[in-house]
């Protein structure tokens, strides 16, 4: 039996890795489960899976938690040193890092750096600090298994295959909401948050609308699979039925296909090298009937351009790219900046950046916060 | 360097091999020709290519032949013996088999029994002695490699993963040139041979047509992947971009896509487990734009459910199906029988026949010659 902590576990990622971990009954037991300020949906949760510990990382609600958990046994841990402690706790085999944002960095780390395998749903652990946690991975003999669906994509086409040997990894991504539509500068929350495919979060769907979620996806496949960017390319398929594809240097494409569910790269990252039965829908191809791909227009999709910007000026500036559209998104959900702001104050924001190369964790977040100061002058002048 | 003897070389495999080969430059060389009787090209292709030694099965043109080749050195044999002669060769260390029909086992056989790979595009050699086929691929640690598009691309989606991982192999299929029409009683030759998608050799473009081309690499798959029949589905997919695919217990499809050019599939079969640059256009899915599956119906073509069928009763009885296609192949292009009837009357003989369980080749060869002649009988009745 494997004991799982599930980082976020009152999100989209850590609902679906609870039910993933329910279907595969006596294989996996979440020992572990994390949340942000959610104590209501984490006390159920709490009170079904009997883990160990549980983390309210927002301690407004704390009194709620213990009066819930009173009697159970269950061990409640607080704050941002919460998520370090449970990713380093002996008991726990596997870290789910089903975190938003950079705040799910520091736990990746604490569990690499115990030689752990970390399923990885938070991107931007990669985007900002891709070249140290890899680095880390290997030293630590730790593992990382992608739980995008996307990079879960790769992941199995790759198979082990020898990197030699790829000529191109190929991005899908639906599109987003926006895909046939020209002018962004007055969507509204609302649209924004309706994905025509995936339910998600606020910050991811916001990413989709602006295309920004595949920048990070780029810059995330860069560091995971140590691919040079021009070796990355994306496609635009609004089925998402292929997840993501890998070109080798003969000509033949390896695609990973199956229905748009989360639970299906959750529970591959769980059970990877083996499969079990799942609780996605088998696909039939013929009852889809049909697949279309187009290409991506860089004029319509700024977003796409950025990354490979990022990457090009290297070290710290995909984490400014990153921070500066965490800090945007939000803006835009508080309404103080139109969508289509977003990747315009990213791009002036990575202009004014100059990157340090191979950069420490601390001067990282220095430009983390940087970046967000600077993205905030764009805001302010707005 | 690898040297490679050519069964078929002037067969439309033959001479894509020797185009890979050649595109291979120093890592492979063809040591050995072989055709059935046309000597002008094998004659142009020994001065090209200059092998060890041609064969010639038909022997009627052998004066030319001997004539073209004087003072090169290069050996000439003839016959159907010749064919295993230069499988068994201690010089070849890979046999491309390109041959058509039932005569592509021996050598198959003889190559095998020498503990060598075989990259096989010879379908029926797999389909009437699979058992023997696999069994002793086995006990002489030769490889069998699949050349056929469909049994590439699912070799390569299972890349080494655990058969127990497998629910189904999803071969695709085009459909071929009557997937739209009704009726095939009175289809043409010259329809029947233009393919809509592969330019083949006469014998498979009729089996495209009739779609006994699946039935036989339905059987084929069964035997080379040792997957049960019910795991094992088709899937009409006109543009002949997917190859094939592979589904596993999750549910999770992998699937191998490149256009359709048979030179890839033959490359892959020499290079394997690497990969090399090939002379494939590269597939752009953003050109293609789009792509379309639909179920088979098995009113529409029967001889899938032929193949479902031979391999419930097992034994002897895929024998008796490919033999008698083989003859009634023939009967069409004779003008003798019209399209239509070539499944029908195979169902007839399939229905007739007393399957021998495990057969030895020689059980196989009678049940070969005994569907031939009830084949006929039906064809002399009409």
């Amino acid at each position: 039996m494997k004991r799982v902590a599930v980082l976020g576990s009152t999100g989209s990622i850590g609902k679906n890795a609870l039910l993933v971990v329910e279907n595969l009954g006596k294989e996996f037991t979440p020992i572990a489960l994390s949340c942000f300020r959610n104590v209501e949906l984490l006390s159920q949760q709490a009170l079904q899976f009997r883990p160990k510990v549980v983390v309210l990382v927002n301690q407004e609600h704390l009194p709620f938690l213990k009066e819930k958990l009173k009697g159970t046994g269950i061990n409640i841990l607080t704050g941002k040193e919460g998520l370090c402690e449970i990713a380093e706790m002996k008991e726990v085999d596997l870290l789910l890092n089903g975190i938003m944002g950079s705040a799910g960095f520091p736990p990746t780390l604490a569990a690499i750096r115990k030689g752990k395998r970390v399923a990885l749903a938070n991107k931007e652990t990669l985007v900002s600090y891709g070249q140290i946690i890899m680095e880390e991975t290997i030293k630590n003999k730790a593992e990382i298994i992608p739980v995008d669906s996307e990079h879960s994509a790769i992941f199995q086409c790759l198979n082990g295959r020898e990197k030699a040997n790829v000529k191109k990894i190929m991005l899908t991504s639906s599109g987003g909401p926006f895909r046939n539509r020209k002018d962004l500068s007055n969507v509204t929350i609302k649209e924004t948050l309706n994905h025509p495919v995936w339910r998600m979060g606020k910050k991811i769907s916001v990413d989709s609308a602006t295309m920004m979620n595949k920048a990070l996806e780029i810059i995330e496949a860069h560091f995971l699979f140590g691919i040079p960017q021009e070796k990355i390319s994306v496609v635009i398929h609004p089925e998402c039925i292929i997840h993501s594809a890998v070109e080798f240097v003969d000509g033949t494409i390896i695609a990973q296909l199956s229905n748009p569910d989360m639970t299906l790269p959750i529970q591959y990252a769980l059970t990877y090298p083996e499969r079990r039965p799942s609780i996605t829908k088998t696909l039939d191809l013929t009852e889809i009937s049909t697949l279309t791909f187009e290409s991506v227009v860089p004029t319509r999709f700024p977003a796409v351009s950025l990354a490979y910007l990022a990457l090009k000026k290297g070290g710290t500036t995909t984490a400014v790219l990153n921070a500066s559209n965490e800090f945007l998104v939000d803006a835009f959900l508080e309404q103080k900046i139109s969508l289509d702001k977003i990747t315009k104050i990213i791009s002036e924001v990575i202009d004014k950046h100059s990157p340090i190369k191979e950069p420490s964790i601390e001067e990282i977040q220095e430009a983390e916060k940087w970046a967000k100061k600077e993205a905030e002058k764009y805001v302010l002048k707005k």
